[in-house]
């Protein structure tokens, strides 16, 4: 490890754990209001859901994103939370029996085992819908209409036409293999939406010139594709401890990856292409943008 | 059926049909911003979840709360189709074989019968988002302030503190019934915070004065127990032919409901309380106040 990776490492971290802060704080109160109490072990699901030692990558891209255009780093941190939480709704509802029957998610029991099933959708729901509250909420220092940006970004991140999308998407490949095209659809949609979204944001939450807004947004997918090809790269050749959940599992189940399709060391090239054109796309900020650009060669480089 | 009866059943029959037609609309598009395809069977899983001739009650109290004070129509309307979204992924989560494992809603087959149980996760996940995406939408014509009210109302009327929680509290009721506050509690969460958002909602649209919203939100309270206590009634007396639902359940489930606690005639003399109580709260408003008020009978004396 270089000392330029082990500061950037640093900096992810710590920046993680003020995002683990803010979510524990979200999450402790049981009354909302000073009304309706939360029930506690709805509550607690949703806790261990959220608060279980995430990188959290795309609350950090929010962040940087936004301070790359001095945008309000406390409502990015708010926003970045937010968005974790529609992350980690995601992934307690993905690991569900009747979607990837996973058992174990960073090492941990994920929801449904810890808790049950019923109570694990329920989690993922209460998440889902607790990030538009984070977002709307006064505590969320921002115009109106840039949280109404935010909302509507969100949600089509998200929605049928994103996240949840290509997860449908995901679940009917298993049954039959798409096409290149098919892939990188669903692709961009399971994984590539939010972190795209996370890019943009940062932009929404500066008040930035559409200018900024799309080039944000097109350095997102650039990490957004990074991101998918190392974690498909990963589950061909990391094993189960280091990734603290189940691997080779795309494989088993003859699930088509870009990787799959076209090799090793296609994957490698095409990751070192993706973050030059990432670097690029934010030259005109300068050295402002170094955090990010590193962002990218973390994101492509990743080990777990 | 008397002659008022029958042209407050009109009215809300006229309703539901540009209600349902907003909503076919909505969920029309195979492409979103004109680039992403909506995969094809999670958009008939969705359509499915919420096509299916409800009395949309909820957009109802929408429009005609937002009529009382001069709100603007078209808006209101897609209001409550968001709205109608997320009652109707309540209903779709609800129904699955790990929460109230229903086969039938509304003389339909459930989304987890008529398509799999992957498919209605993620149609109720892609059902909740989407309805921010349509209050957050530039074709909600509201102002963003009031679009963030919006979102935030709903969001805390969904989620732990809301109906999500309220669930919660329900499948736990199973097991353990709770006391009279526990199930007034858990019915206000469940079934009435939707309802009182629903009222809330009109206010909001209309950019009415604090005194406004929350006497509407009251009265959105007031027919929301009256909605609970007419449904427990119902589950007592009606068959499942009429209800177009499995009935009984709550009985043989062992589920304590104030029905169950009180007595028939006891739920019959409070429910004309609260339609009393309803229209008191709206005597300020006149004859303005009339159809609001004939909601307030109808979710009284419903008898499906």
């Amino acid at each position: 490890m270089d000392s330029t990776t082990s500061s950037f490492e640093h900096r992810l971290k710590d920046n993680a754990g003020k995002v683990e802060a803010v979510l524990g704080r979200l999450l402790a109160d049981a009354c909302l209001n000073g009304e309706i109490v939360r029930p506690t072990r709805l509550l607690e699901a949703m806790r261990h859901g959220v608060l279980n030692g995430g990188k959290r990558l795309r609350p950090f891209l929010v962040m940087e994103t936004a301070a790359l255009l001095d945008g309000n780093g406390d409502a990015a941190l708010r926003i970045g939370a937010a968005l974790e939480c529609v992350h980690c709704y995601s992934l307690v509802h993905d690991d569900l029996p009747a979607m990837d029957d996973d058992d174990l998610r960073r090492g941990q029991p994920t929801v449904h085992i810890a808790f049950d099933y019923a109570t694990a959708i329920l989690a993922g729901d209460s998440l889902l819908t607790y990030a538009f509250d984070i977002i709307a909420a006064p505590e969320t220092d921002l115009p109106a209409g840039r949280k109404i940006e935010l909302v509507l970004a969100l949600s089509r991140a998200a929605g049928i036409g994103g996240m949840a999308g290509g997860q449908a998407l995901d679940l009917a490949a298993e049954k039959e293999t798409p096409d290149e095209r098919g892939i990188t659809m669903l692709q961009a949609m399971k994984t590539g939406a939010l972190i795209r979204f996370a890019c943009e944001a940062g932009a929404i939450i500066a008040g930035a010139p559409a200018e900024d807004r799309q080039r944000l947004r097109l350095f997102g997918e650039k990490i957004g594709l990074a991101f998918q090809l190392a974690d498909d790269l990963l589950d061909l050749t990391a094993d189960a401890a280091t990734m603290g959940k189940a691997t080779g599992k795309d494989a088993a189940r003859g699930k088509g990856t870009l990787v799959a399709l076209h090799g090793q060391a296609w994957a490698e090239t095409t990751l070192a292409r993706l973050v030059t054109e990432a670097s690029e796309l934010l030259s005109p900020y300068g050295e402002k943008a170094t955090v990010l650009i590193e962002t990218a060669r973390f994101v492509a480089n990743r080990k777990s």
